[in-house]
């Protein structure tokens, strides 16, 4: 490395050869585009998967150029002396199936029609996700990850890697995450969606082609969304009842931003529109409330008991979306099936967002140096 | 009473003496809807204002004919033998100011134009609406109300009364509520409002002549706010991952009500637009947003210091809009300014609906019926 990291692609499945999708429809050609940092090892020992959140994308850390104005999203928990260390480890990341980030999603032009996908791509699922990540870590010549780590979205993929590819990863972490999305977050989903649907720009999908884009529909659908991912303190702490640019109340409805918290949910839903797709908003949240460990593969404590991966599972406290009950589900599953599991129930202010703010060395790093360093260790002189 | 309530309506204010509003607009004449319960004592010492809260209206119990489907909002707390006796007590309940159940708000039509208020009805807080209800109370000849009662926005114009009135009540029952609406609080309200702005039939408040109302925007608003009502736990254990009417998964986006929690949340929202008007919904929440009984009086222990009031603050352990914490904000003024406080954190697994739901006798009316008769002793045998 340069110490600049640059994305990649490769094509995966053809048109003759598909991918089956959990649906029963299927794809291909399958544009995968995807990042990699540090070293492959000879013995191809160090790889750790990184899979990401809802709206991420395969640029996890580093920057691309000099220039760069941020590093990855996940940039303070990946690099050279990081929680995920690249001097050790060779990193993976790959924007899903479905998305918009560069991999093959709603936005990709259909190569039968020639025209983008729109609402006729089809329906996928986590396990779909999974499986196209899967043939990309083979494709890289990797018989076994030493680990698979995502948060959220990205954790629901590490457990889907976990029953799917018992054999295939020796460590997996999961953050902020749960076996299945429960109600309260369909809910929030939902509503999401229907602010998307609801937009007239949205046109069932079919917007590619137009000037105007479903960017108020999509927006909102952010701003709702963001809500979710942080704490009441969080929230509280950061804005409370204070005033943007202003010194007093204007007692006027036209001012949509009074409040700081008005303010910044705008920003963010603003921010959000520039750099995401409505299709894919759909999609994956779609893919998420669908996401069920049990319904796809069995009872909990048999399919984790298929895989002698090492489990680390942490929860926040302030996270309401998956809060810690939802860990508990995974971690008394894995110690029923006499796994080996760490789990920890972090403090933090941030809700949700604690899994990407909070993954500096001294908090979540300090804790998954040494779980790693024991994984890797397991790979290199197996037991039993 | 026959057993009936009938909606009565009086007009308080005129265009000579109008209403002067916190924004520095006036508005006159008024018209308020209300109804009441039970009979007004000789004394006149048995007189209950009742404040609804968001969405309610005047019809706070009974019904209205021999075929009514459903009684009140809150016959379960209010009516014969009830926690809020109306064999005991006179029980007054009007609809707000600026709402759309009778009372003049946006849909009215304004005197000056003939036309529908729309955008241009003024901007109105809690204490104007408070201020309203006070001359209702006035005009019906009750100088000292036993008690004033309202549960989340109601609660707060409780405060309000307590606060600017603090020698015409001589009780306060709060429940589900706060000294002011949190930054989560104005989030959610935000995005409410953000989806009626968002919907183009909206067309900035002047709809009321056009065949198209702005449904869709209000019904989402009210998606998104209903999920703030429930629980996490109770939105679990009602709906789950339960599918709506069907066995299987459909794979297939177009189906927007899949999970029974999408289905119950499309149905409130759809219920919700045939009896809510869009401008009131915005102008209510954002009179929410604006309240903080401090800013408008004073510290919380001077302000409420300067009643004699007994108060009883209730909040529900599983109500994350108005969590326990808010309703301990009061108390520990209350308890400062050595004033009669009754507390108590309800457990209930209904969220922040717990106050509408769990109403009836052996949960709150249990706590209600001896506070009242003791309010009651105090009102007729004044303390020293």
């Amino acid at each position: 490395m340069n110490g600049f990291v640059r994305p990649q692609n490769v094509v995966l499945f053809s048109a003759a050869e598909p991918l089956q999708l959990e649906s029963g429809k299927t794809i291909g050609p399958i544009n995968v585009n995807y990042e990699t940092y540090g070293t492959l090892s000879p013995e191809r020992d160090n790889a750790i998967f990184i899979c990401h959140a809802l709206t991420g994308d395969a640029h996890v850390a580093g920057r691309r150029t000099a220039e760069d104005r941020k590093p990855g999203w996940w940039d303070g928990f990946i690099g050279p002396g990081r929680g995920i260390d690249t001097n050790k480890y060779f990193v993976i990341c790959a924007n899903v199936l479905g998305g918009c980030q560069g991999s093959t999603g709603p936005s990709t032009v259909d190569p039968e029609t020639g025209k983008p996908y729109g609402p006729h791509f089809p329906f996928i699922t986590i396990p779909d996700i999974v499986r196209v990540h899967k043939t990309l870590v083979d494709h890289l010549g990797i018989q076994k990850l030493l680990a698979v780590v995502g948060g959220s979205l990205g954790g629901m993929q590490v457990l889907e890697w976990a029953a799917r590819y018992p054999e295939a990863l020796g460590a997996a972490i999961i953050l902020a995450s749960g076996a299945k999305l429960n109600a309260q977050g369909i809910a929030f989903n939902a509503v999401g969606r229907r602010a998307i649907y609801a937009d007239p720009a949205f046109c069932e999908g079919n917007y590619y082609s137009e000037t105007e884009k479903p960017r108020f529909g999509l927006a909102l659908a952010r701003m709702i969304a963001h809500i979710t991912y942080l704490s009441e303190q969080s929230i509280e702490s950061k804005f409370g009842r204070r005033l943007q640019d202003r010194d007093a109340l204007a007692y006027d409805l036209k001012q949509e931003t009074e409040f700081q918290i008005e303010s910044y949910l705008h920003y963010q839903g603003q921010r959000f529109v520039e750099r995401f797709d409505a299709n894919s908003y759909v999609l994956l949240t779609k893919a998420m409330d669908y996401f069920n460990l049990e319904s796809t593969h069995g009872p909990l404590t048999e399919v984790l008991g298929k895989t002698d991966a090492r489990f680390l599972v942490v929860s926040y406290d302030t996270d309401w979306l998956f809060p810690t009950g939802q860990s508990l589900e995974i971690v008394r599953a894995l110690i029923s099936a006499r796994r080996h599991v760490t789990s920890v129930e972090l403090p933090s202010p941030h809700g949700h967002d604690a899994f990407l703010i909070e993954s500096e060395l001294p908090k979540l790093g300090d804790i998954v140096v040494p779980f790693l360093a024991r994984a890797q260790e397991d790979m290199r002189r197996p037991r039993g």
